[in-house]
């Protein structure tokens, strides 16, 4: 089976080679109705631009770099497939950049991946992210790149992101909890250097307050997004003189942990306890109960993130095609939630 | 905090510049007396080679990338992190390609994505290295490359590889399960693509043959490295007349299926049921009860497949150091897992 090329491309829009090259690559000059003559053309032949050609062409960096420090891998997967499917459609090549967001020397590191690689750009994950100081290094250095940050509202901070609303989901989630019936809400944290962990705190918090609940400090407790944190959190909360009856934990490795403890104390979940997480992982279907989450569409927001980065690569900064844009988690009701017990 | 640098190592090691860059090349013409003391100094000085000057020095490819095609989120990190850590401390970058296996232009795509992206080799990840008219043609077309594969020994096919010994391991988690009491135990394979899958049910079978128990055709289902695979082969097995009283689903993923059927069929595990998997997945330690598998050192395994390419890479051949090599998974007996009830 051959291979459409760009040739094949120009024969069938009736065009010249160089305005195909021109729509591949986004160029200016090319006229609205050529533009789609060309890319009908493309659809048709199944054609896909070829990385090795474009690379000869230009001699311009052309792969982009994901940097991040998570230790969720169904998280790091679905933000690495989501500036994958970016990249393949615009001829861009992908470098991963796991690292220690902890690390002093970290915008030093960054600052040679991208000019030993010679990255076009980077998507940035959280939490470096959210680190400003660390963010205006890169941009001083003249290095491109996106955030993917957790924010109630475009931050308007000038560097470019998309961001998640997680105050607005974890509201949510707390307040299906206190329309069931629970005045006892546990809320255990994902740790600090995580803003959508103080987002998601802040929406408990205000639903609470909403309602008119007012906030039992023992009832919140520090962690990280991990297993182990959930299991140990729950065990604490569980343990308490009035225990909750309900533990939002900020992600659903937390949720996993607190199902875990529940279960290792012999409780009956959803009815002895209900339990929610935040992320809809593969596995917040598959544990017994599925877990209550909130959806976020972490893989739809990565590619968007990646495209607003090309879109600025390409334009020069000319990025309305692409503006900076938000995402709001979808709460996902399942079985491990439920009315409280009635007191005996 | 100023970085250490190539200088800095070479007025501590009292050597020249170009020794040290030779010693952080891996290139021949140094003593091992002198190659030591670069070394130590390297390592006092927490020097890392900068990857920008690497690049600049010697205008060659410095990238490897990583080809998979795997739904396991797990494993594909572990593979990253293994390949990501044999790139770092050889001042190699690292790009990853997902890929679909069964893309009748894989070998053309792949070839596009060496001379495009000019990387210096591909790790292959099990299935696209088990493919043999595959891995010649890229090896035909002078591309360079290491295989994770599945094998009992050294394939000795000509390409270089790492191996795991899936069958050995499977016939331990089987005789496990014999020796607990069980005689009908169910088998779900994981695809018939991946040849892990075909290797762990031979050794499944092995170890049935000899203990001297007749294989029940009806006990053996196909199926995907996947949760909902798990979740329908075990409904299936669990409704025969004479079901089994323990379950080996060749991975982990698999065994949360199946221990999602059991639950959900009001089965108590591991009394009513046995249940063993295969990867040591975190999760595997997460579930209720946590479950018997065999452990499989991921990451491990492709860091030495990437330090294998990179010998290659680097001496032209001479790979003593780092031969093709294999690794057995081991058994891990954990809570899913005990001797079947008496019959009544």
């Amino acid at each position: 089976m051959r291979r459409p090329t760009i040739k094949d491309v120009a024969e069938r829009a009736e065009v010249s080679l160089k305005t195909v090259s021109r729509v591949i690559n986004d160029e200016p000059g090319v006229r609205a109705r050529t533009r789609e003559k060309v890319n009908q053309a493309i659809a048709a032949l199944g054609y896909r631009p070829d990385p090795s050609a474009r690379s000869l062409r230009s001699a311009q960096p052309y792969a982009l770099g994901v940097v991040y420090d998570n230790p969720n891998p169904y998280y790091i997967i679905a933000v690495q497939n989501g500036v994958l499917s970016a990249c393949r459609e615009t001829g861009y090549g992908l470098q991963i950049h796991p690292c220690d967001a902890s690390s002093p020397v970290l915008a030093a590191d960054l600052i040679d991946l991208v000019q030993g690689a010679r990255l076009a750009g980077l998507v940035l994950a959280p939490p470096m992210s959210e680190r400003m100081e660390l963010v205006n290094e890169l941009v001083e250095q003249g290095i491109r790149l996106v955030r993917i940050v957790s924010a109630s509202a475009d931050p308007h901070d000038g560097a470019p992101c998309v961001w998640v609303d997680d105050r607005d989901a974890a509201y949510d989630i707390t307040e299906h909890l206190i329309q069931l019936g629970h005045q006892r809400i546990g809320f255990l944290w994902g740790g600090t250097s995580h803003k959508s962990s103080s987002e998601r705190y802040k929406g408990y918090a205000k639903a609470l307050a909403d309602y008119g609940i007012v906030e039992d400090e023992t009832l919140v407790l520090p962690g990280d997004y991990s297993f182990d944190d959930g299991f140990r959190g729950a065990r604490r909360l569980l343990s308490l003189p009035e225990p909750p009856t309900a533990i939002f934990g900020s992600n659903d490795e937390i949720a996993a942990g607190v199902l875990a403890a529940a279960r290792s104390s012999g409780l009956n979940v959803p009815y002895d306890l209900s339990i929610a997480g935040f992320e809809d992982s593969p596995f917040s279907k598959q544990s017994w109960p599925p877990l209550t989450t909130a959806s976020q569409a972490t893989e739809a927001i990565a590619r968007h993130a990646a495209y607003r980065l090309i879109a600025e690569l390409r334009r020069d900064g000319n990025v309305d095609t692409h503006p900076n844009e938000g995402f709001s988690p979808v709460l996902v009701v399942r079985g491990s939630t439920a009315p409280p017990r009635p007191k005996a």
